[in-house]
């Protein structure tokens, strides 16, 4: 390693980005290859060609470094992404729709229904990954989707009183139960009928075929 | 330990209940105590108080001894069991409440939170935990609630094409996102949103206030 490249790893947000690509793809390749339990922080350096210190300077544990391999990052500044992945356009169907899909999508990648119950574990006796996960990641998702519930519900679109947490514990635990236990080949049938539930679910009694 | 329980032992079937017992609730303890990672076998052999031999005599691996600890067994045979679980009296409103209740309550239990998501990630890679756990055990409640579903559907109490698979990916997947997840304290108001968005979920249109 270059004298540069370890002065931009001291420096902490200056990291080199060739280094965290190759890492984040080694980890995606080792989950896909040998599972969660089976990924260890040694075959990752070994894998992605660096140092194990290179990969602590960068990551506490290898339940964060599996986070950041799988798991996109959706701050709450970035309004954008959250928009373009809960889908806002079109009929309460569509944005629906346009939801679930895009949890199934994020849950069906092959290393990320290799380490969505790892992590899910991990995350219980992990408080800094529980905060990245839960608070950093989830939350700012939760925030768009129940100001959006609230709004569908005063324009009559969706019926009162939907709890925002537990429309998230059915989309996440649906996909993750499809893709990672289930192991469902093809993730677009899951979609479908998944929102067609949660819509019917969702929707006002006399708009139910909308 | 007695010659005659070593002879109990080696006869398989005719295990001593008390030693099953007992490594079973250490296990329990372990659970939620140290979580799913820290809960080794060799912890667990010094918490019941039987040696490592005794314990791979009786299950292949961690993740068996804990299955067999948080989970009921259901078999297909004992059909009373799964009628009882899944709920099988009153109007369809009755029916899915008691179902979404015995899913939730089921996730619900201390051991059960900590164990869940460790097992999800374990059957991937662990082809005899697999059968045991999506063969053995959700196998038979699948085919009774797909029964039931094709029968309510047949007499126009719920919609046409309710996917069994899905709605377990719902029931199983949300109810363990909750518990092990959110880790909710009270169990009792995520099931009550769950059944109302699942009931209007799989409702006949005209009849989603049912």
């Amino acid at each position: 390693m270059s004298k540069e490249s370890e002065a931009q790893h001291r420096l902490g947000p200056l990291r080199n980005p060739a280094i965290d690509a190759a890492v984040l793809e080694a980890t995606r390749q080792l989950l896909v290859e040998k599972g969660y339990a089976g990924t260890s922080i040694d075959a990752i350096a070994t894998r992605a060609g660096v140092g194990r210190p290179t990969i602590y300077r960068r990551w506490p544990s290898k339940a964060h470094i599996v986070n950041e391999a799988v798991y996109p990052v959706l701050d709450t500044e970035q309004g954008a992404d959250i928009d373009t992945e809960l889908g806002n356009e079109g009929s309460m169907g569509d944005q629906v729709r346009a939801l679930v899909q895009g949890a199934v999508r994020l849950f069906a990648a092959p290393a990320t229904r290799a380490a969505a119950p790892g992590l899910m574990s991990e995350l219980r006796s992990d408080g800094a990954l529980r905060d990245v996960l839960l608070v950093r990641q989830l939350a700012g998702v939760r925030a768009e989707l129940e100001r959006r519930l609230v709004s569908a519900s005063a324009r009559g679109e969706i019926r009162d009183g939907i709890d925002v947490d537990v429309l998230l514990d059915i989309l996440g635990g649906a996909a993750i139960f499809a893709m990672s236990v289930r192991d469902v080949d093809d993730p677009a049938p899951v979609a479908e009928a998944l929102a067609d539930i949660v819509l019917h679910g969702i929707l006002p009694e006399a708009q139910a075929s909308s």
